[in-house]
């Protein structure tokens, strides 16, 4: 989709504007002053190492030192730690295709590394809104960065990874084309990175990557001085759904003492789910809770246990294959 | 709302037929037949200790002995332990009124009890489909009974307090007229209870309390052997957000490398924000996270840092006090 608004700057993704690393000393690409608009061409997660034509073989050869290829850093100018830098999401447009990747082994990526040894990569198909998947799957597409920050205050090298207090890899798939990022400024002049794009993900990301994508990000950045954030703060329209939509769902939880011992069981229960009831293979379950499954937190006060459930909607799936509601 | 479902059976919510705590030896209230359709009357938690009058002094009088009051149980003729019991929900209808506790102390009771150490009441006063609140807020009302499940296997008293495998208090809020919910049986003939009604809820029920309400539920039982699973799953048409519809809405973040300390801070984050920027008291902010505020887990992978956001409607609010976004 076109952007459909003007940028001051067009960043491309090359050697120049990379990194893959947060540091608050690298060099910014460029300055600009707070009002601009900037358009970010990003490469996907891996950097460009793998393409449409790519399979399960070329992952095991995955250089994961450029894992997460951000492009910047903006600087911007007269901001200074304690602002707020509002990134308003003008447009994000993905380039047709992407993937989802099981990534266990020395990365250890993934809810439920341990259970899902193996590698897998699904090269997903875009048509129009949509990804096609196993089964006559279909996800709808609704594309956002996945990393979006500013650099942090701590000098030296930092890995992209954890997501901080000043934003990084939140996975926050609410942030699409018309939403407002709040995020902390740190050092002076902020030093602006985006990247990681995803066309699609589920609340989650269990199986540690959505549909990732080469994209291009649209922003206009603004200062708050008069707002006064800790962690990133947003403002959205969602989607708040897999399909964006309300819709009949289905729901399986975990109930435990710690919460992440119930996310692990309410995204196992669901994958027995898919595979049992849906008729799809385990890493396509695993692949498809990524993609397209919602984690909500239930209820986090009737101690000893909390409730985390996975939503599944059935207009992932062909009339056939829906249950009623 | 009348439920528009013919009941086989009604049970009022009399001294015969309520009770505080799961246990397999309870004698039941009645025994249907699978595919029968029963209305339970259900008290609101504290067993009708509170009504539309109470204020905040009647919380230190509540005798937490008698919370959660559930109506039951009623046995299914046929079922055994690893069957499931599906629960169709045919109709929850409130009584027009219901109120929202914060009871730190003793209980112990909210996920910020630490931050916030004084009990308080606020009764809701509804119109029409909506509960009003202070600065003319308004929260869509859409009741499901917070605790439903079946007696547990082992033997002895149980508190309801903490939800576990065969349900119980498990607040999951999607659990509306409409949706089916399907329970592990674990002792013959499942002993079904259902109470702690909720007019609404936040994801999280971060205070410790939805909007309470004295509620009817109306269901029909059915036996699925055909199915086996651990822990309880549902079909359901949500609501998926806290107002039912996909909309503008506020975000916070909690970045932390434990999902308990970032639902905290996600929650403490919009605390602050419903405080300085929508001028609401603390606990009135506290209490409103509680009854309209969702939680979700954005990424649960990209360790050592978890994300949880919690989402605010705009249209909670009157127009002239709405966020553009």
């Amino acid at each position: 989709m076109a952007s459909g608004h003007d940028a001051a700057y067009e960043i491309a993704a090359d050697d120049e504007t990379v990194h893959s690393a947060w540091n608050n000393d690298l060099e910014p690409v460029r300055t600009v002053e707070p009002g601009t608009v900037v358009r970010f061409e990003c490469r996907d997660s891996t950097g460009g190492q793998l393409d449409p034509d790519s399979t399960v073989a070329d992952v095991a050869d995955l250089d994961v030192e450029r894992v997460h290829t951000l492009t910047g850093p903006v600087a911007i100018e007269g901001a200074r730690p304690g602002d707020v830098l509002a990134v308003e999401l003008l447009a994000v447009e993905h380039r047709g295709w992407g993937y989802t990747l099981v990534l266990p082994g020395e990365a250890d990526l993934g809810l439920l590394a341990d259970e899902f040894p193996e590698p897998a990569l699904h090269v997903w198909e875009f048509d129009g809104d949509v990804a096609r998947f196993a089964n006559d799957i279909e996800v709808p597409l609704d594309p956002f960065p996945g990393v979006v920050g500013v650099a942090p205050a701590e000098d030296g090298t930092h890995e992209t990874f954890p997501p901080r207090s000043v934003g990084g890899n939140m996975d926050i798939k609410q942030l699409t084309a018309g939403s407002t990022l709040y995020l902390p400024v740190a050092v002076d002049e902020a030093l602006f990175s985006v990247g990681d794009g995803h066309a699609a993900q589920g609340d989650g990301e269990v199986c540690g990557t959505g549909i990732e994508a080469p994209t291009a990000v649209t922003c206009r950045f603004d200062l708050r001085s008069d707002l006064s954030i800790d962690q990133p703060q947003f403002e959205t329209t969602g989607p708040f759904t897999p399909t964006g939509r309300n819709e009949p769902m289905y729901g399986t939880t975990g109930i435990a003492d710690d919460l992440m011992t119930a996310t692990r069981a309410a995204v196992r229960n669901m994958i027995d789910h898919l595979h049992d009831e849906r008729g799809l293979d385990r890493n396509d379950a695993y692949i498809l809770c990524s993609a397209a499954v919602d984690l909500k937190i239930n209820e986090v006060v009737n101690a000893p246990n909390w409730v985390v459930s996975a939503y599944l909607p059935e207009r992932l799936f062909p009339d056939e294959q829906r249950r009623a509601a």
